[in-house]
């Protein structure tokens, strides 16, 4: 199914989404949002965090939405967490990809996490010494996310010496991958290719191929559109556009699931998503969530006449 | 002032924007608006329409603006003209640049100025004639600006084919320059990229630099970014994104001005506009409709702290 021309979203919206709103999402309808989700062909979903309970009752349910996602033929289960004993809980529960946000700017980290950048280095450390224990049958994808890479709401600028200095460490340190995110949304076109190059020149052409961007100042589409021409091939996104950064005042929801497929879509890119079905689980997350606003262009202005993407 | 990175920004709200929300917009708030986007620093302002007032009682005051606009230093003072009686009422009031849209689709273009591309081709060549007998320093700039370009909420495909006939008939019958116009909002990056080089490389590299794009389907920013790396040096906006076409079902607002000049500066392009200043302008255009939407995300959210755009 994967060519050269398959762009993969993973679809964060029952992560990154309802962590930031009130409203918890009864695990029912989770599970239907998830596996609309995949039958729409989503290839991989961010089905929550291992973080306490406490701290966002929203994804308490975790562990039950990994169970159920791994019955999904073909879907790649990813999940974030935010130190050792998340990974610990993500490992057992089965997850087949595990991602620590480590936030560029300490300030954020601190606030976020409780954790300097050294403290978030020794848990990757840690997580990936557990991942060894395993049989190699076993072993989920580990992703360091580079969260405030480009700018935060508290410190301003995030130097890209800064960056590249947190993508070594974190490929030292055992890391199968990095990301960057767009945690605040002040990503623009030229910051993603700048920043994109320079990473990818440092730690390799394959260690940096995903995005995870927010559309905060309307330049979601536009970054995507700039990130494609520089060898980035998975990007995160939202259904409904729902979720932010709780902790970055100011930072909005997530690149819109349906407009970026139909964008992809419209430029010749694969997705494995069929549009139309994924309009359908955008009601489902609606009649889940009642009291939300969901984003989003297409859905508003539907299809163009004939499906037309031009000549 | 223009260098080889400078996009210029043509402030359509006065005209595309009023002409599709009922609110009457008083004289003076018009008048106080076009000065304030000037002071701004936006070189061009297309001001109003030469149509029956009957027809579009919003913009029955366009001569009254052209001549106010004229005050104003190094503005461009652009008008839309729909056929020969508009054409001489702007030349008598002196507008520095007139466009007449001609939509690809003949369908739109029958319901939207109830002509046929044959005549409306005529009325071109009658408009030519007219500014011919002008001393030349008094001519205005002659534009054909080709509606429906991206397809057709009626016709649904347009083809290119259809597109480079209507803008060799545009130049041979003696206009300046033709421009696309997604009227409708089915343009996508890829559709901009194929389209702007096939007319391009048919009519003449210099013989098209401007595009007019709407926000329909949230590809108005990414289409930009598409455009400016394929000789595009004119972009229309309307602030808060305001306007669309009345007679095209579905087809919402223009790109937003705000959101559009944020993007140039963070890429480096030169748009001689002050952002601070412009946020002030859309203050004006909030209090003179206050109940209309005003959309735009820079404005929501701010700019970056520091107003960093990346090393």
């Amino acid at each position: 199914m994967k060519n050269k021309n398959f762009i993969e979203i993973s679809e964060v919206g029952p992560r990154d989404g309802l962590q930031s709103i009130k409203t918890i999402m009864p695990l029912k309808a989770k599970k239907k949002w998830i596996s609309a989700a995949a039958d729409a062909g989503v290839p991989e979903i961010e089905v929550g965090s291992f973080v306490p309970a406490q701290l966002l009752p929203q994804l308490a349910d975790t562990a039950e939405l990994v169970a159920h996602a791994l019955t999904i033929p073909n879907l790649t289960v990813a999940v974030l967490v935010p130190n050792l004993k998340g990974a610990e809980n993500a490992i057992k529960a089965g997850a087949h990809k595990i991602t620590i946000p480590l936030s560029a700017s300490e300030t954020h980290s601190l606030k976020n996490v409780n954790r300097t950048h050294a403290q978030m280095i020794e848990e990757v450390k840690n997580i990936v010494a557990l991942i060894k224990t395993m049989p190699s049958d076993k072993k989920p994808k580990f992703e360091g996310g580079i969260s405030t890479a480009f700018g935060c709401t508290l410190e301003g600028k995030v130097s890209k010496s800064k960056i590249i200095e947190i993508a070594y460490a974190l490929m030292d340190a055992g890391c199968n991958e990095v990301g960057l995110s767009d945690t605040t949304g002040y990503a623009t076109p030229n910051h993603i290719i700048k920043l994109v190059k320079a990473v990818k020149s440092e730690i390799g052409e394959q260690n940096l191929t995903g995005l995870h961007l927010h559309n905060t100042r309307g330049l979601g589409l536009a970054n995507v559109v700039a990130a494609l021409d520089h060898g980035i091939t998975t990007f995160d996104a939202s259904l409904g556009g729902i979720g932010g950064c709780p902790f970055a005042p100011g930072a909005s929801g997530n690149i819109v699931t349906e407009d970026l497929v139909f964008m992809l879509n419209s430029m010749g890119y694969e997705t494995g998503i069929d549009i139309e079905k994924l309009l359908h689980v955008r009601e489902i997350v609606k009649e889940a969530l009642p009291e939300e606003t969901l984003y989003g262009f297409l859905p508003e202005a539907g299809m163009p006449k004939g499906e037309y993407y031009g000549e």
